[in-house]
């Protein structure tokens, strides 16, 4: 079945809250299986709502609502529900009794308006709201479906899992799974081309490409009667995706991120890490700390923003910084190396760049970022050129540098004989 | 002018991210005067995204599209858009040379796909990607107007601002002019209740307030035939907010971040700064980062995750850890006399705490964070609870730390009979 999201308020049209509600909505139904192919903001204005309403019923077997069921004169859409389905609204009495039980138990007065909450449409029913005042409304009529929900995420939510979730897994009996083949080091275009065949012949499975800073996703969704059903379709075109890509596949895990597949790649191996971060200035550590008990891996970081930080803390040669400057490859090496030494890890990333908007010259333009990599007495350094503004280049850079420190300890593991391909 | 904003992307219609880009088109478009009437997610299919961009010729202005530019086979936005204007695709030169020298910059070669991306509808022009491959595309038909942009929000917003912005600022003869009220240290629901009032009467200028993270921003927006008389509409209420809201109040910029009026604060003062980060990871330093020129200040920065680190870089006393734990007042105060004189900083700020998920006790549960602030041999510490995710947590600590940071330096400078309340 095909669902459509409708989310209403002027506060989203204006931009003063970001719509997390969608987002929600539209994950729960691709997880029941739903197709969901319009989500829609509309303001809480009888002419503009009702033509939203009239065009989701003519496209969409359901409908979910958010916003607009509060007591205020602004809150219009259940009343505007009703009139697109032609339904009078009448008193819900267990609804009433709710609302009176909610204010007596803050010994508070309801207001005129309060009540207003406990009307429904002529055959619907009422869904609890256990967070709130605003009951929601269920309606099924000629085979669609309407849900009004109300607008506060934390009201939404548990109704929206708890009482409607349960209701819509009975209509929908197919189930959708999916897996994200996630893939570093190879450029969007590049990658897809890759794979053009497969984008070619999708069905069921389908395949989707997403570009990430520095990485590409690749997206692969099955429909069947049952997960399990699901995920042997996607098993076949994962395998192949894996075998095309190889080593440049650092998860299969939709929720696995790049900091954290090199997070587990170094806890499997034992190893500690650090960073010596210039223009990025902390977000290479920072990234690595979004990993839930990375302490195992990263001790300390240095953020060697000044000339003075790099010699001192990092033991980077005047010399060097004399004669090569300090966005060289040689200052990133010294980096790299220096930092490993303090910290006493067994792997560093370094980087120092040039991320503008001023301090650009002829032969070191803005973007030229240069990246050292430290495994266990071995470094490497590689010369980058990034374009963007001063927050895309560091972006950037943070990306390059954790994909950069994964392939070398898979080089190095592999020198080793250690052959592993640091996949989840 | 009415406007339709029309995000387009399978990513947003399966949840897989939040679509920031329409709270931030939205939020623009209401800066202009322009009125936002509906907002729409359609996915990459061809059929539903025509009817979509139908609909919206019928009901609005002007159109802003979001998404589907890339060089991908999905990637229809364009294609399906001229489609529905009925125009064909031509190449367009200049775009075709920088497409030609991104990739040379790289020293890579362009796939055949990419040359996509240099396609445009007859009659339209193209809007330079500094931050991408992907060129915006600006249509005029009919006294409509229509204009693509890339999904990516770091591509999408400097293209909007720097080039779509004052095309849009010429077609609404009125002048909109705006100013924001940057507020820190003060709840979101507190700094509304201190302008209840003024929000209550407000017709021209407006008053809207929008939640960030640590921060409340109030936007005052008026309405005249030229900047002077809406600047001059404005002047009262900012007086009227800075005088409540006093030395909460950063800035008055609507460009000036946090980071950045702190780092100006410093850099009048001729202050250097550093940091010493725990669960934050060195997203203090990063933010610093963000200001360009911030070497002046920023020298270098300390991320010290593991005990080990606190001691040995920063001079935490292995007794206060032991004693207090490295979660403690003892020791945030410690590590940031311990960075300040590391790195020979007249200011630092630390951050200790439970980013959770895990780690959390009964007496300091997941969210408790303590922060040092060190200013010319001062320290003060502060204890903070937040909620949320692991990340929420983070960012709200990294958000905290730069507002107590900036509120100590003004106290001690205030002390000094320095007087100065560090506003820009």
């Amino acid at each position: 079945m095909t669902v459509e999201i409708i989310c209403v308020g002027t506060e989203l049209l204006l931009g003063n809250i970001v719509n997390t509600n969608a987002a929600f909505l539209a994950e729960q139904c691709a997880d029941l299986g739903l197709s969901c192919y319009y989500q829609t903001v509309v303001g809480d204005n009888r002419e503009r709502l009702l033509a939203t309403v009239k065009t989701g019923l003519e496209r969409s077997d359901i409908l979910l609502f958010s916003g607009g069921l509060g007591p205020t004169k602004d809150d219009l859409t259940k009343e505007t529900v009703a009139e697109a389905l032609g339904l009078p609204l009448v008193e819900d009495a267990s609804s009433r009794k709710l609302i009176a039980d909610y204010f007596a138990m803050r010994g508070m007065m309801p207001t005129e308006n309060n009540w207003k909450q406990a009307l429904i449409p002529q055959g619907a029913w009422c869904i609890e709201n256990k967070n709130g005042t605003a009951p929601g409304v269920g309606i099924c009529q000629d085979g669609r479906y309407v849900f009004l929900m109300p607008g506060p995420p934390n009201e939404l939510k548990p109704m929206f899992t708890e009482s409607i979730v349960p209701f819509l897994r009975k209509l929908e009996k197919d189930v959708i799974a999916s897996v994200t083949v996630k893939v570093v080091g190879i450029g969007e275009s590049a990658a897809e081309t890759l794979v053009a065949d497969l984008m070619e012949e999708q069905s069921n499975p389908t395949l989707a490409p997403y570009a990430k800073t520095g990485e590409v996703h690749f997206r692969i969704t099955a429909k069947a009667e049952s997960r399990e059903a699901a995920q042997a379709l996607i098993a076949p075109m994962k395998k192949e995706l894996e075998a095309r890509f190889g080593a440049h596949v650092y998860t299969t895990k939709t929720e696995v991120t790049l900091e954290q597949a090199l997070a587990e790649l170094l806890m499997g191996k034992g190893y500690t890490m650090t960073t010596a971060e210039s223009c990025t200035g902390g977000m290479i550590a920072a990234r690595m700390v979004n990993v839930p008990g990375i302490s195992q891996v990263l001790k300390a970081g240095f953020v060697t923003y000044a000339n003075e930080a790099k010699a001192g803390f990092l033991g980077v040669k005047r010399e060097t910084l004399r004669t090569y400057g300090a966005v060289s490859a040689q200052t990133a090496e010294e980096m790299a190396k220096g930092a490993a030494q303090a910290a006493g890890a067994d792997v560093a990333v370094s980087v120092t760049g040039v991320a503008g908007p001023d301090g650009g010259t002829l032969d070191k333009p803005v973007g030229l970022v240069y990246i050292g990599c430290y495994v266990r007495g071995q470094v490497w350094t590689t010369e980058h050129r990034f374009s963007g503004n001063r927050a895309k280049i560091r972006e950037s850079t943070t990306a390059a540098a954790l994909v950069q420190l994964r392939k070398r300890i898979l080089e190095y593991q592999a020198k080793e004989g250690e052959g592993t391909d640091g996949r989840e």
